[in-house]
């Protein structure tokens, strides 16, 4: 069946199809009965208004962007499944946007403004070191969600911006600090690629941080950088990882991975080269995935409150964009989820001779 | 600094906007060398035409909508991932929509077409028994990918819609198949919920064909449904699924669940409960995600094609978009990937007596 259109309504009525439109745009320019039996027939019907004007305007009016770099991390799959949920919630689009490593995020989202004329944008990941002029192309409201974000020391001034993360440094400093507590010396790190600037910058600053203060030196073939042909933070990227430093004989009791997917990939080339986790080598990741939880060992790992993050982003967001509020910074503490793969290294020593590969 | 507008630009020039306008738009009531001179003005000032009509025009009529149904799945994680990758470099906007388990994917979308004016839609997981009529409602072309499609038998008359996936039924007979032909005869199903007419269903009717050719009865018992109230196809349903299975002293010597998370969350349990993968108990999955590849021991599953399903999708859509090609219906062939969580069934018989828990 043909869905009926306004003037299929008009001829039922007996009226013309500008008293149909008068009516459904509560005009005050109508006889009330007239209205009256017009709005029973539409009802009657199931007629649905399709005027695209109106729908453009409605349509075009409420969509949010999600601007994001590093898809691919199923931490960030959970956040865009709640922040999608809550957008619709409230009746707006979603419109999900891609930023490739090497593009501009701010460029991309001045473009996104004016094509779509967004009533407001979520930067999910990557990071964030641009001038205050830049941001200021930004002319709707903005929140910087799970971005790493420099911290140039020149706090004084009010930031221009919200957002919504965990203190990256910090909670990695506390994982490297556990690890150090539970004897460990030789702890290797996966970081990111070599060239991060973003939030795998400061988890390797937080793991040197922690070596520190336990005065510990940090050396630099401990550090193993992501292969950048492979897709960043992945198990597949930790896989490779963890086979070079094996095939290098690094001297290792611990490794400590900047993502859980990274982790799991470790533990598998550990696990292929004969080494058992935690009785020979202690494993710890970072974001607490749910696969952190159902891993067999567990992982140990920082768990980001991704829930309360992504809600958090939401009611910042509109609180923006309905109420005109000012800008806010909420750092989240993490927690530090103690699982079977970390134990005390062994009395032996801090280091367990590398094992034939 | 503030972006040149056209009144900068017409000033500049010594035209009015109109003039400038007219220059943009290439309208041929205009002197050519005025429009010249306006171009290298343009062009020299970086001018950006921000015309809000046009623009609107061009973004409005660029967007693909993808509407899901199931978004927790990684599975879909990486079919979004390339999905919207394809779309953006299409230069297409890529809207996500995510279809509540109770709502009309169709009226969902009808709505959508109408609201922002769509070029195509992709509808993702979920299942289509939708007639005829209501198939017509969709005025854009649009896409079915890996959503379970009921075979009615009345294949004879064109199919109305395009689509890709793989063979649920088929795929899932292969697995258990290879069950059986391990000597397993007591196989527990991790099926998806009880109400489920989706691909869910299609597993579990796999599953149940295969039994019957090798001469197994089916076993109300051994068919676990997952938790409605906890996400499906989870790692979480999977491990209470398990729970419920041991604390009904279920005797088993294999367990299929329909996803490869779903299998992992069993797995912990099965491990908590004192029983070793594969020498007590093995255990299957369905999907190919990569954790199956890295989990310890690795799984035992089908893997889909999931990026040549997802480039194949696109590959549809936009051969209808743009070529106003007729529809396809393509079914891809999945792999059974033989892993280190399942083996043969031991000589003492089919049935390994359950250890107390």
């Amino acid at each position: 069946m043909e869905p009926i259109t306004i003037k299929d309504v008009a001829k039922i009525c007996g009226v013309g199809v500008s008293t149909v439109s008068r009516a459904i745009n509560n005009h005050p320019d109508i006889n009330q009965e007239t209205k009256d039996r017009i709005i029973q027939v539409i009802k009657e019907n199931h007629y649905v208004p399709n005027n695209s004007a109106r729908n453009l305007k409605r349509s075009e009016a409420r969509t949010i962007a999600v601007l994001i770099k590093g898809i691919s991390n199923p931490f960030f799959a959970r956040m865009i499944q709640i922040l999608e949920e809550e957008i619709q919630k409230k009746k707006y689009s979603f419109v999900l946007h891609r930023v490739d490593e090497k593009e501009d995020e701010v460029d991309v989202a001045v473009e996104l403004i004016k094509e779509k004329r967004l009533k407001g944008i979520i930067f999910l990941g990557g990071f964030f070191t641009h001038s205050r002029e830049k941001l200021q192309q930004l002319t709707v409201p903005y929140v910087l969600s799970t971005v790493g974000i420099l911290n140039t020391g020149e706090e004084k001034e009010p930031l221009d911006y919200s957002s919504v993360s965990v203190d990256d440094f910090e909670e990695s400093y506390k994982m490297v600090d556990y690890l150090c507590s539970l004897g460990h010396k030789d702890i290797l790190i996966l970081a990111s690629c070599e060239d991060d600037e973003s939030i795998g910058a400061l988890r390797l600053a937080g793991y040197q941080k922690a070596l520190k203060d336990h005065h510990i030196p940090f050396r630099q073939d401990h550090c193993i950088y992501m292969d950048e042909s492979i897709q960043t933070y992945s198990m597949e990227n930790g896989y490779a990882c963890m086979k070079r430093a094996l095939v290098e004989k690094l001297s290792f009791t611990a490794v400590y991975a900047v993502s859980d997917s990274t982790a799991i990939g470790a533990c598998r080339a550990l696990i292929e080269a004969g080494r058992r986790i935690p009785q020979d080598v202690s494993v710890a990741g970072f974001d607490g995935l749910d696969i952190a939880r159902f891993y067999h060992p567990s992982l140990t790992t920082i768990r980001q409150p991704v829930e309360k993050m992504a809600y958090a982003t939401i009611r910042l967001l509109f609180n923006e964009i309905k109420k005109g509020s000012g800008h806010q910074q909420l750092v989240f503490p993490a927690e530090l989820v103690i699982g079977e793969s970390t134990r005390a290294c062994g009395p032996e020593g801090a280091s367990i001779a590398p094992r034939a590969i």
